[in-house]
């Protein structure tokens, strides 16, 4: 069944789904024909269709520039910097942040390649300088060795722009546990302790 | 983004695929659109519309009898019961079996009110009746404790048709380590020992 087999290959390469779980994903997609699998195929050619990638920000919307770019009730004085999309979706979803995001599309690595051209880095200079309103960006790269490494190539390139460069904080994630938490982590918050 | 969180419900509802990573499944297929997601929308539709449950064995397939029902090079003798349309995949995979199938579509079960008619067994017993060539019925089901029911009342319904019930052979995996398998696992492979 050429069919199924090129359905399951597919399947295969998404995230997540391996050899096995693709196929039993292909199976249960057959088996909900009209509730699921055929939803499915149309929503994925839609998103296909109308997503696209903010000129601004770097955001995924249906609209360029993206909702968050055009929202007027969010502070256009402040950028926080993130790796991914998903990122920045991360963040959203925590609801805390009202000003306006920049994704990278990923991290500075020697090891990949990834040199600062292959980032939006440019863009995010460009976003600063001029008389752009902008007086403080947060960096939210992940806490990896690449994630901070980024971080402070940005926090050097922007070191001229007068702009005020920040961090997420360090520390225990709330509802975590001392016990079951890396060391790296236990020594950043109680090097970062604050005050009752 | 309604697109985008369409989609990303329609993937969540995948088996093996969360919430979390059908929004990580969601931004990869965005950023493959071309290779992936345009891809996987038409493979989708094709095999939604394609595929069809076989109305001889409950196989799915293009056609009607499929494929394996119409092979002419297959035992006709020989019937090979199994739950589900993925064991008879796996069953073809191991590639040693060259009779036909049944697919059962499920097991008894009092727990869950799955009783012998939402089973395909009334047309099982159809295959084997009158003039048939079945000599042989091979019973495939799970090693569950709903799945040897289910066998026990295939076999009894089968009593007078005069054909022969076999089942798979129960012991050690190929493979399998002795200290990691479990009691029953290896009681069964005891109780079966053969000679060398």
């Amino acid at each position: 069944m050429q069919e199924i087999d090129r359905l399951i290959q597919l399947l295969a390469r998404l995230p997540g789904l391996g050899p096995r779980s693709a196929r039993r994903a292909a199976l249960d997609l057959v088996r909900k024909r009209e509730s699921l699998m055929r939803p499915l195929a149309t929503a994925l050619a839609e998103a296909a269709d109308a997503i696209r990638t903010c000129s601004t920000c770097g955001n995924l919307d249906t609209a360029d520039p993206c909702h968050i770019c055009t929202d007027e009730r969010r502070d256009p004085t402040l950028i926080c910097v993130v790796e991914q999309v998903g990122d920045l979706w991360a963040l959203e979803r925590a609801a805390g942040f009202k000003g306006r995001y920049h994704v990278l599309g990923g991290v500075l690595s020697a090891l990949d390649g990834v040199g600062p051209e292959d980032l939006t880095i440019a863009q995010l200079l460009a976003r600063v300088g001029g008389d752009s309103p902008v007086t403080e960006i947060i960096l939210a790269t992940n806490l990896t060795v690449d994630g901070q490494t980024t971080a402070h190539y940005i926090t050097e390139r922007l070191a001229e722009s007068g702009v005020r460069v920040t961090r997420l904080a360090h520390g225990v994630p709330v509802g975590g546990e001392l016990d079951y938490l890396d060391d790296g982590t236990l020594s950043a918050a109680l090097k970062a302790r604050q005050a009752l």
